[in-house]
């Protein structure tokens, strides 16, 4: 087992990454500390990892069980978790305990931060992204029709509990989707685990224990770190949305039922490196590198056809647009991220054409 | 006018109180700076103030007018302002404005602090009971079928705004509802306002300006001192709930329509004083003095009579609550409040039997 700490100055809390943690009754015991629970999952993973999950728990526990999906990430739902903690009549020291992929941890996350103006919480994530992502950070929130994510809270958690046993029951294509944020954190930051994941992709795929437990390690280290120097993304933290503002505006153009988000990241981070190319910050050669890249990690390289222009409307409703000006992710090198804010709009409108 | 700071270690702020600051254009603008407002209001607020403050402030300036009441105040009534802030493309660096009472101020301000993760917000208190209360110190929030406040954050504004020209249209009953808190600061912490306010009960009644600006200053100034030392309630902020535990349960059981917020707290301060002299806390006198300053506040000083066992039961689901047991905030003597987990269930017992 691997523990990391992520330290964001008034807060720190453990990461603890490793093979049947949900069932090891005795790390669960010296690690939850908490009388009153609320495990908040839903329809798909309930079936498999509950069960067990409560047989191992000590004190009261309760669940909400939440449908199942993007679609249902929305402030209704959250509100479904509210009426949970209130009909089971739990107080300041109950901890809600989210387990499942990215969707419940922001859901119970953003209720966690707002029930009684704040209680504890656990994430216990399912899914390798958000064993990578979005477990870690205190990002939390919900989806509003006008775009992704308006709406939330910065709220840390207690600890991140990722047991890796749980991504045998992965469909592959959401590990792909996975592999797009381990791939995002070689391009932005580390050149090296970028080299790493060229040569063991294969393993990922196959999903050998070893090395997912490694990508997963190294991924949650790279996102501690920016997190501790910058929680509330004034600066530095926006380079971890590598590929979301493309992403972003890909999924909703979409509805979000056509790509996972993890593909509509890959997706971003290649026009993000093509117009980085196009900007003259990178060479051909890098481009080439991250296309690569995602085909061998078996992700989407196309684009849907949805216009440049109509892109372009949903980009300028991502969170970094700051008086009006959409501010991009781009690489400088392959291992070095930028947030640059002004650029030459007709690269912007030469890369948008030739993916939309 | 006056100008006083809170500080609460992350953030400071300030609180201005004075006449005219709702239309004195230069004051504004030296204080306000966004280009993107927000201006959160209700349909009692609106024609009153709405238009003398849009026609002074700069910039683009949107608008967002709630239904009035308690009863509104809810989590779907925070998603129209969502829907607003996102239907005007506001972004980052908007800034929410809440013109209104108690409760605009805390839908406002939790729909400020979700919406993006968190933007600007500004207190424009138009009540006795927001400029002395509610708009300092940061709890936002809504209710819940399940209790009052149940859902929210902790947010700090960006400055209170407290125009004592708006208290000349405030109704009678809501302006002795909003001296029901300010004698509350005098019960918990400053004995000589309370000997103040008893010497000057008529002057405030009356509306006296300069009454009403030093009721105001000093009670702001007492609940920065309290915040700064614990914003988030940990310990010594609990003592700001005086009266609240049982004025909750008397809003709840009477569903929030046959006592204003502040005359169920002046009720419950009674009781919670008639409980601290049956525990031997405090002298008979003690007790007579706050019901005779209630009666001179013209406040009601009779609980409806829905039984102690109701009574006890809305308490149990107060924010206070802590594994099981109902802390209450009594008083050691006048100017000094306590939370005291611990007491003698006989004497609430006859307490609650008393008055309920």
């Amino acid at each position: 087992m691997h523990t990391l700490q992520v330290d964001v100055g008034h807060t720190r809390y453990p990461i603890a990454i490793g093979a049947g943690l949900l069932r090891n009754r005795d790390w669960l015991a010296n690690h939850i500390h908490a009388h009153d629970l609320l495990v908040v999952t839903n329809t798909v993973v309930a079936p498999l990892y509950l069960a067990a999950l409560r047989e191992h728990l000590a004190g009261r526990v309760a669940e909400c069980i939440l449908p199942d999906g993007e679609p249902y990430k929305t402030l209704q739902t959250v509100g479904w978790i509210f009426d949970a903690l209130v009909s089971h009549k739990m107080n300041r020291d109950a901890v809600v305990l989210a387990l499942g992929g990215g969707v419940v941890g922001d859901m119970a996350g953003f209720a966690a931060a707002s029930y009684q103006r704040g209680i504890g919480f656990i994430q216990m994530p399912t899914t390798l992204l958000a064993q990578v992502d979005s477990s870690v950070g205190g990002k939390t929130g919900v989806n509003h029709s006008g775009g992704k994510n308006l709406i939330g809270a910065f709220y840390q958690p207690l600890a991140v509990i990722a047991d890796t046993d749980t991504l045998a029951t992965l469909p592959d294509r959401e590990l792909r989707a996975g592999l797009a944020e381990v791939i995002k954190y070689g391009c932005i930051w580390d050149p090296l685990l970028f080299d790493w994941l060229d040569n063991n992709m294969g393993l990922l795929l196959a999903r050998d224990t070893e090395a997912l437990t490694y990508a997963i390690s190294r991924s949650c280290e790279i996102k501690a770190t920016v997190v501790a120097q910058d929680e509330r993304e004034h600066h530095l933290r926006a380079i971890l949305n590598f590929g979301h503002t493309f992403g972003h505006a890909i999924e909703a153009a979409t509805a979000y039922t056509q790509y996972l988000h993890g593909e509509a990241v890959g997706l971003g981070m290649l026009i993000a490196t093509d117009l980085s190319y196009r900007l003259g910050l990178i060479e051909a050669v890098t481009l080439d590198r991250v296309k690569t890249i995602l085909v061998k990690a078996e992700l989407p390289t196309q684009a849907p056809r949805i216009g440049a222009a109509r892109a372009l409307e949903w980009m300028k409703m991502d969170k970094k647009v700051l008086a009006g000006t959409v501010r991009l992710v781009l690489l400088e090198k392959l291992g070095r991220g930028v947030v640059i804010g002004h650029y030459a709009q007709d690269a912007l409108a030469a890369t948008l054409s030739e993916y939309f």
